[in-house]
């Protein structure tokens, strides 16, 4: 991954930030990735002690104001901002400490959730030889494999948390990882690189999805 | 359903109202929800004696203004605006009196249009195992299976109203359905939920035809 | 057909009736409608005697400005602005004599072209079932079979315009035919109509593409 | 191909021809054929030494500004602009002199990515029959075969730009060429002529997949 940038650390600092997650969830929306409500995106504001800025539970994106991104500490907190965080806070969390992540973003496409369904249960969906592969960070080629894992789905936010964190410890490389019928988790060191993970494996699951590579017609 | 807020009363409320309504509108034409003047919107502006707000019959959604929303009270007379009322106002009403609806929603989008056809006859859709299920109100896990039962479609108003209020009455858990060849209704307590249990169950059709699981192909 | 209101007169109607085409190229142009300089659109300026606003030839219809709608005559003599008329500027007039229409819409859809294939010669996609098609002008119900002809592409403008001619007049009731591996014409009482009837006939098109029911595998 | 027009000489003219390439990034992205900073846009600024406009690399393509344009010469040395001109430089030089082309556009489409993989190895997608062909420089008529070649994919920029070099020669009379899994080249002796040249070949690419012509379902 790219070394990290220093982060923000004044007050105006957070609401660039909020507002650049804004930015971004409007236009996830536009293009269909966070309907209904749906995901949830994150950015760390201060390494120690951990601070996150992350979108508040059930907003619509399509309208996504920089006011309604909260500061939450470690615990799920708020420190700052109205609203709860998103149940899925704590995946987040998980990324971040697992990866050192500055940015997890999580989103609902149709074509995530289609590929999401190829196995009956947890596996990988491995994508190879593809040039836009080399737009994750740290990929050089086309004839790499990546690995897109994908996560039974789960309500228990504790149980899922630890899978997430297994499943980080398991697979080094993976850039991100789909959890079944629900959608892609991706981060980067950055926001933009997180923003560019989501737009390639998206793009990925689309191609897979169209090809017919990765959808079960069973 | 999440308890209605207190309704509007005054005549700026109401022109609140349209500009949410008509807003709406133009943003599902563009999505391509409501093409070729398809498709009809409506929101409680008074619930003792009822008073819908409700688009008028013929309009291009793609340049839906605010002042071609019609007040019309339970009987379908327009109180207030220009035009007349959708023949369909009375499957609007029917929703509203089954459910106490605050919105009732009516897109015609390609996905549903082809997953209604899904069987020669009535039928509902079973939807089971999307993370996206928990956006529709009152449900708190992806392990749901969601009831989407597909009318026949009818030019009888009368009937067709007839054959949603014992549906509704039959199935107090549904949150929309579809009627064959023609789209989806769904409704919400306030039209914030109206429009996101549109979003998600638009979603969840395209994610059904696009997967093969809904499309007949007979 | 509703009837045409009486047509405008002035310069400033003229430049009206321009902007009006214009914007409607741009937005279908968006939709993906109109690529590539694809596609014409036209509209009567005058009945008696004949005069027509026409897009002139080859304009990027993403950027397609009021000044560039040329004024043509019945025999596709420029009577105003610059460039010259789209080759299928006879269609347009031919459908114009034939239905007294308004105006005339040519697309060129991914879906319009995908279906036009449908078999390998000539021949009628039949549509029945759909509540859309109601948006077609005199349409009361969706238990309606439309015909949507196909004809045989040709270079030769005054074999393919009296071929249109033909099946306007053999094929009273249609309301837009399409060209194999071309596209789609319709018209309309007006402009808004005409408008009304692309989208319906390229939501009808992409319905049947999707659903599988035109598209051809052989 | 139509006579280019004199090229621009002046440092204001430099920043309308990067504006103008800006302006197709946003857009193209916007399509969805740009994510992920994938793709690259040049056009030649000076014939006589060469002189390329070119994207720099790694840039988000929805936010494209003229100033991220760089001005390279025959050798890809930078001589105006921040950051590093793509690897791919060395293709787009290679198609200016080849074709002695004014521009050349390379996107990645999922539609290009799916039908670049029709063939195990390379091949040509042929395409005839569809009137869209006509927007190609110099076609006159629909019926006409284009022949669209697929080449193996490479990190060797020496290699691929050879590649490309033997395949403009051995194919004088196409307009654009896939690299597997990766993307479209085409180009045009203006910039709008390479524009119109990309959303043909991208629409046929989407044609050709839709209708299942060109997807391998081995």
């Amino acid at each position: 991954m790219t070394k990290p940038k220093s982060l923000p650390k004044t007050k105006s600092d957070f609401q660039h930030l909020a507002a650049e997650l804004a930015a971004i969830g409007r236009d996830f929306y536009a293009r269909g990735w966070l309907l209904g409500t749906s995901g949830n995106l994150s950015a760390v504001w201060q390494r120690e002690p951990l601070r996150l800025a992350i979108t508040a539970s059930g907003l619509d994106k399509g309208h996504l104001l920089p006011g309604q991104i909260l500061e939450v500490d470690a615990h799920q907190t708020v420190l700052r901002g109205k609203g709860k965080p998103s149940a899925e806070a704590s995946l987040h969390l998980s990324v971040v400490r697992a990866r050192a992540a500055g940015s997890v973003l999580h989103t609902h496409s149709v074509w995530s959730t289609v590929v999401s369904q190829k196995y009956p249960g947890e596996g990988d969906i491995e994508i190879s030889g593809y040039e836009m592969l080399k737009g994750l960070e740290g990929i050089r080629s086309h004839d790499h494999t990546e690995h897109l894992p994908i996560l039974e789905n789960s309500q228990d936010m504790k149980d899922l948390s630890g899978r997430v964190t297994s499943l980080l410890d398991d697979h080094p490389a993976i850039h991100g990882f789909l959890i079944r019928g629900h959608g892609l988790y991706t981060w980067g060191a950055t926001l933009a690189e997180a923003k560019r993970h989501v737009e390639i494996l998206e793009f990925l699951a689309e191609v897979l999805g169209r090809s017919g590579a990765a959808v079960s017609r069973a």
